[in-house]
């Protein structure tokens, strides 16, 4: 194996493909990157079993061939090397990857890539495509409202709800629920299915992504889901099990509309936070209404106590309601309209919160019962 | 007590006396600003009792008097607040501090300020005149240099070694130092001195300090040092004990002097020490010159090796040597000069870096013994 190329692409390639490697890798070669020097391309290959990344990057081919290195070092490596054209070939009996650039030289260790393992070359199943900045998106408003909770797999995942006409992508963990709904550029299924993929994964993968319309292809098998663009190729094992019903657990209608600001709702909410942390304050913040003023309060015995008031247009009758505050604050930072919908039917009901002009997003928190 | 601020000046100086609140203070006081309204001032202060932090802002004040609130609550609250007049005022019968912003109220549970312990209104003692500038140079230049070991108070401090002609700053962990010199604006001492400061605490101080010329009031007392600005009184604990004759370890003379740019030298030494990582690599580079090439080598049975050849200007017979790779990199991540001198010895003897075109500063490094 013998190629030169740039330290920009190369440092873009180990970048995408170093976030397919375990920092616990408990198998040694899936510690390492897999590299091939192919006509003119280099493919770079990462996975943890979970996830795998492949990148393709054009260098200079002098001699194709392939080796494993270490991911950590090679990563170091890349930020390090200057400018400048960069040559990397294999040699020596105990095979090493060579480096060089300028004068000098340096020489990685090397394991076996008989033993690595590849990711699949073609898949056949369901296919959609998105574009990047849809994907990213959907990360972005959805992503955050799964589980970290690992006992109950699917809900550290967020589901694709896929049908001829929508996607819808669903994450809960049982407390809140966020619901994204958007159509595929093109979209070939077999039939209505839904697939659970990890939360955690999707984000990371989006960081690879580009906000704009460049396409993602995506292919969907039994068990696995592959995400393609221009230079790169992501794999991602679905998470099994059954999604719960999440639509039962959308209200279908609302008693009170709230219209609030969301810059004014975020801020009071973190105010009143700050009464609402510690022990005993339990992250509670209640809230009710009049006329036009939505109150906020908070309690707590170390801290103190606050009162907020927030201008609102209320349509309905007074409705109040308690909140983990946590959950309100996380998707009144992922919310990008001026305004926000509260809708709620109950004191004891999810309220919801939709984005005024934005008919694609909802967001379900359960409230808390208080005394 | 009641006064009303804006809320710009209330977080700058929140932010300032945070600095000298202990996360983990023992006894609760200590968690806590003291703030005094005095006639159109607020005083606000913390202190860990090593280190002491008074800031002033003006206010409009309706009614005199002091309180104490939770020093984390309270830069939370600062943090969070609205633009625009913010009211403060004491009360109830278990005071609690009011906080008044739009139509909202925050009520925050208070101390005893009578528990406070404040700062000394004046202290006699030996005087200097520094620039904030010079002061955050000397923190950046030599403050690294200190041991975090705790067990040798004395290394985990800067020597400020002060006589009518200069200040000499030192610090050292032993295996290197780093000392810089500067003249005092205006200095009334007794007689020359030793004093030894914390250099993490110097550190912080230096954060809340201008770049520029502004004045920094410096009064060293037999236990204390207080440091003064427009707004801010701060006063630190001098460390007992007697410094090391650090005079004694700069060698007065040098075999070889290398000429290098600080940029090459540092990426160099960056990606060499890719190769000196790990357990056996122990961070040892290796270094010797050939005529206008510097060669830089290290090795390590985990990752590999590398050979970096650096362009040197060398004067004088040239000595292989040996160092820890972290000491180099430290010392060529502050200095901003173009160019340094590498003087040497012998191989078993301490480099010496200089900033070309700077005389007041060197940095010594104690080389490693290599079979």
């Amino acid at each position: 194996m013998e190629f030169s190329c740039s330290r920009g692409e190369l440092l873009e390639a180990v970048n995408a493909v170093s976030r397919a490697v375990s920092s616990r890798a408990t198998i040694p070669i899936l510690s390492g990157i897999y590299m091939e020097a192919l006509d003119d391309v280099l493919r770079l290959v990462a996975t943890d079993m979970e996830l795998g990344i492949e990148y393709t990057i054009p260098v200079k081919t002098v001699q194709t061939g392939s080796t494993v290195v270490n991911a950590r070092i090679f990563n170091e490596m890349a930020r390090r090397l200057p400018e400048g054209p960069i040559t990397f070939y294999i040699s020596g009996e105990t095979p090493a990857l060579k480096v060089r650039y300028h004068g000098s030289e340096l020489t990685l260790n090397t394991m076996n890539p008989q033993e690595f393992p590849l990711l699949p070359a073609i898949l056949d199943g369901d296919h959609l495509i998105l574009t990047q900045g849809q994907f990213k998106e959907m990360t972005r408003l959805v992503c955050f409202a799964a589980s970290t909770d690992e006992s109950r797999p699917w809900f550290t995942g967020v589901l694709w709800d896929i049908s001829p006409e929508e996607v819808r992508w669903v994450a809960t963990d049982t407390h809140r629920l966020a619901l994204l709904s958007g159509q595929a550029t093109e979209s070939v299924i077999q039939q209505n299915r839904q697939v659970i993929l990890h939360a955690k994964t999707l984000s990371d993968v989006a960081r690879l992504l580009s906000d704009d319309e460049a396409s993602l292809q995506i292919t969907i098998t039994r068990s696995q889901a592959l995400l393609e663009t221009d230079r790169m190729r992501v794999i991602l094992r679905i998470i099994e099990g059954q999604y719960p019903k999440y639509q039962q657990v959308i209200p279908r209608d609302y008693k009170t509309r709230m219209t609030v600001s969301v810059k004014a709702l975020a801020d009071s909410v973190d105010r009143a936070s700050l009464a609402a942390i510690g022990k005993e304050g339990s992250n509670i913040i209640k809230l009710s209404s009049d006329k036009n003023t939505l109150t906020i309060r908070a309690n707590s015995p170390e801290v103190g106590h606050i009162y907020e008031e927030v201008f609102v247009d209320v349509g309905g009758d007074p409705i109040p309601i308690a909140f983990n505050y946590r959950y309100l604050q996380d998707a009144l930072k992922v919310i990008t309209t001026d305004d926000v919908y509260m809708d709620l039917t109950a004191t004891l009901a999810p309220g919801v919160l939709r984005p005024v002009g934005e008919e694609r997003y909802l967001y379900l928190i359960v409230p808390v019962r208080t005394v």
